[in-house]
């Protein structure tokens, strides 16, 4: 799984008959600078079907490939890149990165 | 899955059974700039099957690995990448970033 | 999938059973040039096993991962990058990049 | 498989239920320099599930895609990254370039 | 599949039980040059099991992904990373890169 922030939505209405109904959220890995200080942007983007209600400017968990499917939103779709919690603290080198209530 | 534009195309005679009558595109991975106002191209390419009935510089979801499988079209086939959606809008940062209706 | 090249060839006989018998073939995947016009080699390569008869310097379409045991060649074998077709013509920008006739 | 160093941990309250008691810890994938003498930091960050008892620092063993679900741990589960080992020493060039005894 | 070379081995106690009794290599990708003559180093390593006997310095081809699991060592294990040939020898464009017997 890999660190995410939630950026937007894409709407599709053609679509294949399993994505109806889903949701669908613009995410961008992040990672952790070396002194595990700070989260840093990655520029890179990918969309995935939210399973646990996100919203824009969340940091989220999310998780790829087959594994994508192991959620009841999920079950049997093609779907490749699924949003599986809402991250509340990550904590790294002894000190707290990020703590949900401060934003 | 992650946004990427229609090339162009591919055509082989010469191919596994199961890909026969299948539309194969080529597609480029798009990606949202920091600021999250415009997609900027990657220089990157896949072979797609599309599920669809995307045309080209259209704007499309694609989802790839053993996920790509779960379409009808693309059952039991040897595709690890398929197009599942046509894209509408790309909303990011409270703004529109893409809209069909305007391409 | 993606677009390579066929640039040799791998021998093993020390090897796991299912891949008796399999023709393995050293690709490089291409890319497609921003302005559509051109391919472009990636300086990358892999191991693919051939399931339709592929020779070296043709241009082929490449499938990876789970999908890759999804020919009669493959099915069950170890087995995670297949040539599943020999490409004759990739076209783009509304022109064509490749024509197999003109190799 | 590749070699990690736990970097630190993440909490999740609202999450994929099968999500529901597993430790999740942020890893950073190490690369081993040309000469083989020393291990490398890379800058990336993932996040896995613990499947050993893994604690921070340790050096681990981690597995990612769908066989990241062949634990008991994971079975089932949206999981795509689980640490399966706790390293005791890595050997390359006839030497010892990490000994956990040592750290 | 890839090729790479043996640089050495990792050993763990503390595992999943389904990885008692496998031996784990560290492997390094290579690449073929432009010209097609030479192999050349990656810098990068993963963790493979090994399933046909492959020693220190060997080239040999790997299998990612659930693919890795098609090996009777490795099958319902949670490995993503399989040695599946000991590399005799590699050829392109139309000369030998690569002969066991001479190293």
């Amino acid at each position: 799984m890999f660190i995410a922030r939630v950026r937007g939505n894409v709407v599709t209405t053609q679509k294949a008959k399993a994505m109806t109904g889903r949701k669908l959220l613009v995410i961008e890995p992040l990672q952790l600078d070396q002194a595990g200080g700070e989260l840093k942007n990655t520029g890179r983007c990918f969309v995935a079907v939210d399973s646990v209600g996100a919203g824009e400017q969340d940091l989220v968990l999310v998780t790829q490939g087959s594994s994508a499917r192991m959620t009841e939103t999920t079950s049997s779709a093609p779907v490749d890149c699924v949003i599986i919690g809402i991250i509340d603290t990550i904590n790294a080198a002894a000190k707290t990165v990020y703590n949900k209530i401060d934003h």
